[in-house]
């Protein structure tokens, strides 16, 4: 298997960036597998990303992040360099589709990502992780909130874990907590944001009598269901549905978004400029 | 042709309804072409739609919708009895899509509605309507914007419009010609509703970072684009998208979410309940 | 709880059969919840499905099927009472997409249906009935083919099934299997019928250049792949993706076509006439 | 304005392509404003398409492309360079829509297409040329197919068309006007290609009771509805639905995939290799 590197590059758009990266790239006797690029016009930013072979160069993979400081101090890029597979934890309750659906993909071999721990404020889902063989904690709030997001923390670090995602985790994570992750923790919310943020957005959408409901994952951020949008999706609604046929309908979608949103983190595909999110196929 | 009559129902879901209304339907000599229900649990209301040929009957229109006013009494119905064609009066500004659009729908036959008038506070439009033979009048803003709307009133009375669209007319219409036509204006928006309202949703949409936008036709109330929702569409947008690529995308669904509620609305397939549209098939 | 009955009705078009069925309900005591009908201009078909609730109703199930017969007679219409919950058995071989998406789906509430009984020609899924607690038979083909499917069933008989899901099954069923459950086999193939039949419907799709892929729910019957369409998805390839991919991508719409077929045999919403489906929603 | 200028490239998938272009580039004074690639698994072959702005550049366009054969003959590459604003020609009969459709998305700004002459074996259209101030050539098919094709090359000659629009064009073309135009010649076709090929592709999907229809762009080759697909769409249909309703559906989705494939072709953004296509965004 060769060794694979994947590049994220954010900076102004100038001229010969392309050019002084992939001169770069050949120098040091890798080769470029995949390059994907975008220009966003309103503030003339360049994004970046490469997927590059290093098998044939003679420096470690620290050696050449190290290589390209110089060129990045020239063109004032902001980037990572990201190894290997990406370790992530899952939250969840009570709800299990968001789990199922990541737990499978995971075994299809879709969701490149390994998954060392998953934690619950409650003992519901302990047979499903059981059935999927990964190791289940259980953190229930008794005493302190403060003192369950220590305990979650402590078992995140424990599992060095490198992103976390909420499969429909139930309780809303504190300043403190997301400060450790930050722009690490994905939220999946069943509204289509920025319409029906907080509680019960199924309910909202009924009330309100949209025609079309759905779903979005994001960052979480300090505000509440206000971060960062990674992907969405949405699905029709008839006369005929209830607020019941919502929920059941929104399954659908909640599956699909998260799903999408952590296959990007997973294969970091995802760079953040500004609050928005740039999505690399 | 069969004279056809469209008769819609709204009432307090209860035991007997729709024996009672076909009953009436076959003493009379009419039959039911197409019949639609609806329930809705929340509130326990029931909704009906049909379409009755009236060939066969020895009553005229009109001694039919008296007739069946001891049935409406005894459950608490409340009705409407349309016959034959509407007429729709277009209300537009400078862009031109909704309207080419509407009017190629017409004429291939898919909207069955009259188009008497075309109206606008510029002129620019006029080849337009001539193109495709229908009446064009300009009034612009010159002095009070109240005169405009008195002047365009008057319009729409002397051609004796059923009900009205707005092509994307760049103007607010104030509560006072709203009155005039209660829920018989459809806007088209160029948002998502409830997100975005207002001005320039697209840029808020490429502000917020969203990954798919919408567009909403909805009855104009006072209340600025905050009327009941009639349909809504949506498109993806991608990153390499700019505000323009969103007006661009946004165009195609304007069209189509502005075509489906006109044809509902000609062809008196909306009920209205307390600000939610339902709407039959 | 309503004792609720369905009736499914497929007549030729004509005056007074709509007002006939609700003055039959109305007279024996029971009560229309739900109603919907269409009619099909090109042989004059009329399709239609009553929810009644029977609770008031002095006669038992089939005292009221029987009281229907001379109505039937006389507007000769084909028609069909179902109650209560019906029992579906789900054959497997190895691939657990489908499986899974049913299982889950059942246990939301989603799929009103009883599972009796998971069938396979492989070992492999037994952990996931086990996991959801259902019975998993083992009929492996050691000898003939002819043995296997008369294994199977005298299982489906044994457990009084109603109708069969083949959800992924990758063995073509005999024709003398197939007449023992007409049109209550419902198969998943990963292909948009009628293009791409029988084997290998992504590699098919890939060679030709499409850039849209589908699944089809279908009955089953002797012509494969060929049998009445139930349901139908689609989901966009790009580019960059493999044949790997498009596997990838076609689980999901096998998954929510299925489970949509299924749904609507399990809820009496399918009126099969000359080979095309009416599905009622 | 920058002298833009767009460079496709479909060679061996090796090591230090992108290093080799993008050197190219640099080395000239010019620079790479956009740069997609994609290279398929299957032959590993290598796709990429590059906007340069050659404003900074001593060399004419023609020298530049002269000075990048070595590197085309050193990677065995397969290119073409593209200045300007290409040249359209539309082909139509009696149907208005998807000439209405390109006409106004040209005057918007979002095909970047000239468009000097639109051809007809029918003189029905000519207003609508008139109206959007287009020349219109009428090649009434009075002797033989043979004399009225001359015709028509004759005139597409004369205005140095770059490709060909069939706007639903109801002629089949002769092998030999083919060849004039080869993978110059966009058709859409009312089927979901490979599906409903040849005529009345709506009635086909109306008789095979499919869920869901579609249209097709493709490159008109010898083999009638089997060239390389360029962009599909599809759109559910109802049970209510009639053929009528199939043709009126589909001609939303004949505008889009005709639109998007015209697009494609107009932004040089189509290689083909080996019947399939490689669409860039």
């Amino acid at each position: 298997m060769p060794q694979k590197l994947t590049l994220l590059i954010n900076c102004p758009d100038q001229k010969g960036i392309v050019s002084a990266i992939s001169a770069f790239v050949a120098e040091h006797g890798a080769n470029i597998i995949d390059s994907q690029q975008h220009s966003l016009g309103l503030d003339a930013r360049f994004f970046m990303r490469l997927e590059i072979d290093t098998t044939g160069s003679s420096l470690t993979q620290e050696e050449l992040q190290k290589a390209f400081q110089p060129i990045a101090d020239k063109y004032d890029i902001d980037f990572s360099f990201k190894y290997g597979i990406k370790k992530m934890a899952i939250l969840v309750s009570k709800y299990d589709h968001c789990l199922y659906d990541i737990l499978l993909r995971q075994q299809y071999g879709e969701l490149q990502v390994e998954i060392p721990i998953i934690i619950s404020n409650h003992p519901d889902l302990e047979p499903v992780a059981k059935h999927f063989g990964i190791e289940f904690e259980h953190c229930p709030i008794n005493g302190s909130k403060q003192e369950q997001e220590k305990q979650i923390i402590s078992c995140l670090q424990k599992h060095q874990v490198d992103f976390v995602a909420l499969a429909r985790y139930m309780q809303i994570l504190s300043a403190d907590f997301i400060a450790h992750y930050p722009h690490k923790i994905i939220n999946v919310h069943h509204g289509f944001l920025p319409a029906f943020k907080g509680a019960k957005p199924y309910h909202q959408a009924y009330e309100k009598g949209v025609k079309i409901i759905g779903a979005t994952a994001h960052y979480a951020t300090e505000d509440l269901d206000m971060g960062p949008i990674i992907s969405q999706d949405v699905i029709e609604v008839a006369n005929r549905d209830s607020v019941e046929d919502y929920i059941s309908k929104g399954r659908d979608i909640e599956k699909t978004v998260f799903a999408k949103a952590i296959k990007a983190q997973a294969e970091s595909k995802i760079i953040l400029h500004d609050s928005r999110t740039i999505i690399f196929d």
